[in-house]
């Protein structure tokens, strides 16, 4: 896999969390990496309450990296 | 899915509080986009109790986030 | 629901625990917004172990940023 | 409950692990209001490993607010 | 085990997410050091959503760490 | 128990991650202070993927908490 995260910096809050979800589904691809596999597992966690919470926790832990990054776009404002 | 996310700055605590909200229920959003699926999972962790702890753990997490990129609101005390 | 966090200030520790602790119900209250169900779950919870411990990870969470808000309460030693 | 949590100040990392591990059963006891319940479910979690390292992720979470509080104790090395 | 984490610098975003999977897999080595025993409950979790997604969550808190170490590789950008 | 964390400074990121698994480890032995059942336990969670994970967790955020301790050992690259 290349260079897929060139930097945490991003433009708006809104692409600071595309790029949190990303980081979040990378550890699943680089720890299952037979794409076969994923798309196996995929319904058994977008259809499940619990595990769509569970995405959401490992979301919430990167978007503070990324916001962290990104001095909260506070010029943004 | 345009600019929903514009600012993490909020007047008050209790506007980023319902952010956090906002911010932990997106990526259910994103990561199951069938909105038929959503509302069939919405009882499934609405009437669990373990289920709303884990919804509690992930907005904790995003307040921390918005809490610090508004500093707290340190002057709205 | 009307302004029901003013500010993240607190005047000693344990009022900040305290404040921690609510923080972490308003998402359960937000979230099942039915008084009668959230009264059905609480035995749920309130006589489960490990659900026990998983309310007190939230309420790490919220206490981590209740503290900080509050520059951990330096002076008040 | 009187004033349970003076300040977050202890003199070593010793203690200040000690007060970690308070501050996470706090909530217990602040959710669990009957001390015979709470006895009761003692047995629940701390013959069950996975309990165990529930109740361990807590207090590294408080250990995490207790250590920012006191600056890490650097001058007490 | 010698020396295997000389350093949180890395050059590049990209490396430190690595570097944040290889903390969170170093415990598992470190408390099961049966390699055997390891390679037996590899497919336990890398073919279950669930067990992924915990994966990730480690690995997010481990990122947050590396890129703090890294001032979030600002000069990277 | 004596001043068994007499500091959180360590010479390397090495020495420091071995640090936050005594960290983890440390809330388990207080709160299962009976060595003989701690030892039962050993295997529940050793040989169970899903607790090594969440053991990871545990030291991921203590790991977190040693490294700031240092200041990321940022002399030490």
């Amino acid at each position: 896999m290349e260079n897929w995260l060139p930097s945490l910096i991003t433009a708006t809050p809104t692409e600071g969390y595309d790029l949190a979800i990303k980081l979040a589904r990378m550890t699943i691809k680089k720890t299952q990496g037979d794409a076969d596999v994923r798309d196996r597992l995929r319904p058994e966690y977008a259809e499940n309450a619990d595990s769509l919470i569970a995405v959401s926790a490992v979301v919430a832990t990167h978007f503070a990296t990324v916001a962290a990054a990104n001095g909260y776009w506070q010029s943004a404002e």
